[in-house]
């Protein structure tokens, strides 16, 4: 609808519709009437535009919830309008969100959130004693025994107390509750570190090493904070391994352009899967110390460890092992969760970090920081304690605790199998084992007439392919262009959360749409 | 301790103090014993320091949990290992957190948001219907019915209609759910609108203007974003008024070095408590109309009203009532929250800012800004909605919700008049009016001595204060510098939160100290 513009003196004030400081409804009905009477009037030019915003902004991608997903609430409300599409609902594959598909809550994490929230069910026998317990001890810990009391900047001092108890129980070796920092979700942990991390101009401005594929908060982050980006490839054709050599070509690279300073590691990989071995993980620290270079280690899949010769350590522990020289030297944050593992409590946004080795000086610089935003969401704090301190054998709850954690964590081990193998008989796609996390990254071979096809509608050759799949399918997943991948080559990320049945048939779906695909474009 | 360098050559592995990959414990007995045997091994040189950090995130200063607040954790630590003081306990006025000043959750807020966290408890007689009804319906707009899942992005639908049909109700003009953006509390809302807003360099950066006293959020997040801060001083002799003069002297000033774009109102007032006339919103829209800035309305106090002759008009209702001119072309963004009001639920993180007159493309922008963080924390969304969403005339709990909140607001107001009355009684002491929200910002008469000696001390006159009244009486204040304030005067800000007897102990502590400071450093 065209407008045309109405003149209005500057400085003068434009008439209004009526008289002001009229009654409510009134002023609605006139409002109302104006929009009939003068449908010409143009809207004056906007002084927040894609111009004028802050251009970093305007860079970040975040493919998770980008365009795909824009399309998906598209379809989904076509659906509801009674639209016919070749299928009746919209699964949204595209965000590791374990509730969503379905996956319960765990029993005992809840009712001991509701204990906190509502402390008069302290009083009825309908919740264990072990719940009681530990609800007491949170509400202790709260300014007048409330959630809705702000804590202290860096988190609840009772809750970085257990968080701390846990990393010296999982590691072996010993953690300072001075050194935890509770978080909204891992992203503002990571987010808030990067930003204090970001400095200088032109050839010194602060360089940033991200696996690729990444996730795409890193990249996001980086562009927001306008540092530089500085891609290490993971080894595809060895289980997406990280090789040190090419750390050490990607910095040299780096280091025409930027100062390399902080490298971030993602293990369990995420959207890759694969799971660290201690030897690698010893060669990345000493890669760090060696070029002095501030580690980020995202570990919030640490509980989801699927193959049998797989297990998690974290870089903690490792780094303390490597001996006194690394473990008093080597800058080291890393991160944790409630949003994966078992529990997969995205919603409450919960999360810690550790930072060890950082300087007196920024540690009172990052709580300067964190107290500008006040707190980290208490429910979430409490969430995190529940996670990080769960009943013990002996208790009430251990039981069905342990029953419902093992289900979960159960099932994504089958999967995991069942989404490799299936995958892995499709003629076109091949995929890493899923040793941990819970996606399947697999590459996908797009025929040249498709990515011709997809040039012409401007879009990257998998955005393309993601898009079909999801207009024909109503599977929702994300184009590997949106983690970063080889040039080249091309990939998908999917979570294996939804149920067992209903992920194979999505795994048979993919299939059934990838031959046909591959048949209309060969 | 001073220790030693040990010398290690680049690109070889110092020494471990054992084999890798050994036993834990013998790792960490060994790490221990490393640290007995070599005492004097000095740390290398941080990568993150004072020097190579953010400098835009050192500029920051947040008062309000700042050196003050510190020192009034290192007193209370003292009071616990027995360390004998002129008191028993610290009082923390510093800061609006109503349930740590002992005020109780509103029983249906925690009463829906318990259902909603545990929702086997919706088959309990003990639970009101009208709460499991809410509790239900927030339920069915989640992921898999689980507070657990991540909502959109934007928040979760049924609670941005919510917010949307309380607006409407309010302001008697219409409000959509789709300008509507729920948030991880208001501070969140107002820095993510600030990011996008600023750009350019040198002399076109962006200028945004904020009032003085201000609440310190803003002077953080334009340090943060490197933004330039434009003050326009609040009349401290007309009640705090915002006067369009002013706001056009400073704007007029600023110009020569700055593209002032944003003007950021607080009403009612933080620190200082008025409570704008409908004219003077009137007034703020049309300069703001005329001189194309982008209005940024902080109302997170829009129930904390107490004089009698004040009323909260919504920027967004006087913008609408002031015709179509206006409303289809200001832009606007505004604020509220779950931490204030008479419910004072700031652990939650929950608030909603209402954005109009966005450009649709800025809006895709918004969005994807947003969904970087992937959502704000969903139970404090679900806490928002029941401020929205009160119970009503009718509803079981409508008779003990409003005895509740009435009691809340009764007292506030009540606190309010004895606070203006106590101060206005000690010599050296004057304060305006506290019209709302919920703090004194009264002057005091800081002698030359005593601001000699502040010099000496390296300390703000004010900060000084504030130390001593602090060391004194264990009742903790920020001091005025910490907000702005006109050169040469000197301010605190106090909470009134405190329930009525001991708020009436504070104030007199308070007059007490006073009288003697004068005559110390009279």
């Amino acid at each position: 609808m065209q407008r045309a513009a109405v003149l209005v003196r500057r400085g003068s004030r434009p008439r209004a519709s009526g008289p002001w400081g009229r009654s409510h409804s009134s002023a609605a009905a006139e409002a109302s009437a104006a929009l009939k009477v003068r449908p010409e009037r143009s809207p004056r030019d906007r002084i927040l535009t894609l111009e004028s915003m802050n251009p970093q902004v305007k860079a970040v991608e975040y493919a998770v919830r980008g365009p795909i997903v824009l399309k998906a609430g598209e379809i989904e409300m076509e659906l509801q309008r009674g639209i016919k599409k070749p299928f009746t609902e919209v699964i949204r594959a595209n965000i590791g969100d374990a509730h969503a598909m379905g996956q319960q809550p765990i029993t005992f994490l809840r009712q001991v959130m509701a204990l906190c929230t509502y402390p008069n069910l302290l009083n009825s026998p309908s919740f264990p004693e072990d719940a009681k317990k530990r609800a007491r001890r949170i509400l202790q810990a709260c300014g007048g025994n409330s959630l809705g009391s702000y804590s202290a900047s860096q988190g609840v001092n009772c809750i970085r107390e257990d968080v701390a108890a846990f990393i010296t129980r999982r590691d072996g070796v010993p953690a300072d509750p001075d050194n935890i920092y509770l978080t909204t979700g891992a992203s503002d942990g990571i987010s808030t570190i990067l930003k204090l991390l970001v400095s200088g101009g032109g050839k010194s401005r602060t360089g940033v090493m991200i696996p690729i594929p990444q996730y795409p908060l890193y990249s996001a982050v980086i562009s927001e904070l306008d540092a530089v980006q500085v891609n290490y490839y993971l080894d595809e054709e060895n289980c997406w391994a990280l090789n040190v050599d090419e750390l050490r070509r990607a910095l040299r690279q780096a280091k025409d352009h930027c100062d390399p300073k902080v490298l971030c590691i993602i293990n369990p990989g995420n959207p890759t899967g694969q799971v660290q071995s201690r030897k690698c993980i010893e060669d990345v620290i000493h890669f760090a110390w060696e070029e002095k270079l501030f580690l980020l280690a995202d570990e919030v899949y640490q509980d989801n460890v699927y193959s049998p010769d797989c297990r998690f350590h974290s870089f903690k522990k490792v780094l303390y092992q490597m001996g006194h020289e690394y473990s008093s030297n080597v800058e080291l944050a890393s991160f944790h969760s409630t949003s994966k593992g078992y529990m997969g409590e995205c919603g409450y946004r919960g999360g810690y970090m550790e930072v060890i080795n950082l300087h007196p000086e920024i540690k009172g610089q990052l709580v300067k920081l964190l107290s500008v935003r006040l707190c980290p969401p208490v429910s979430g704090q409490a969430a995190m304690d529940i996670v990080v301190n769960p009943p013990e054998p002996g208790e009430e709850s251990f039981e069905q605790f342990s029953r419902e954690k093992e289900f979960v964590l159960g099932n994504l081990a089958k999967k995991a199998k069942l989404t490799e193998d299936l995958f892995n008989q499709v003629p076109g796609i091949q995929c890493n084992p899923l040793q941990g996390a819970m996606y399947a990254f697999p590459r996908i071979l797009i025929p040249a007439k498709a990515v011709e096809a997809a040039q012409s509608h401007k879009m990257a050759p998998d955005m393309f392919y993601c898009m079909k799949l999801l207009e024909e399918t109503g599977i929702c997943v994300v184009p590997g262009s949106g983690f970063g991948q080889r040039e080249g080559t091309y990939h998908f990320r999917m979570t294996i959360l939804p149920p067992v049945e209903k992920l194979k048939t999505v795994l048979h779906k993919v299939k059934d749409f990838h031959l046909k695909f591959l048949e209309q474009y060969s």
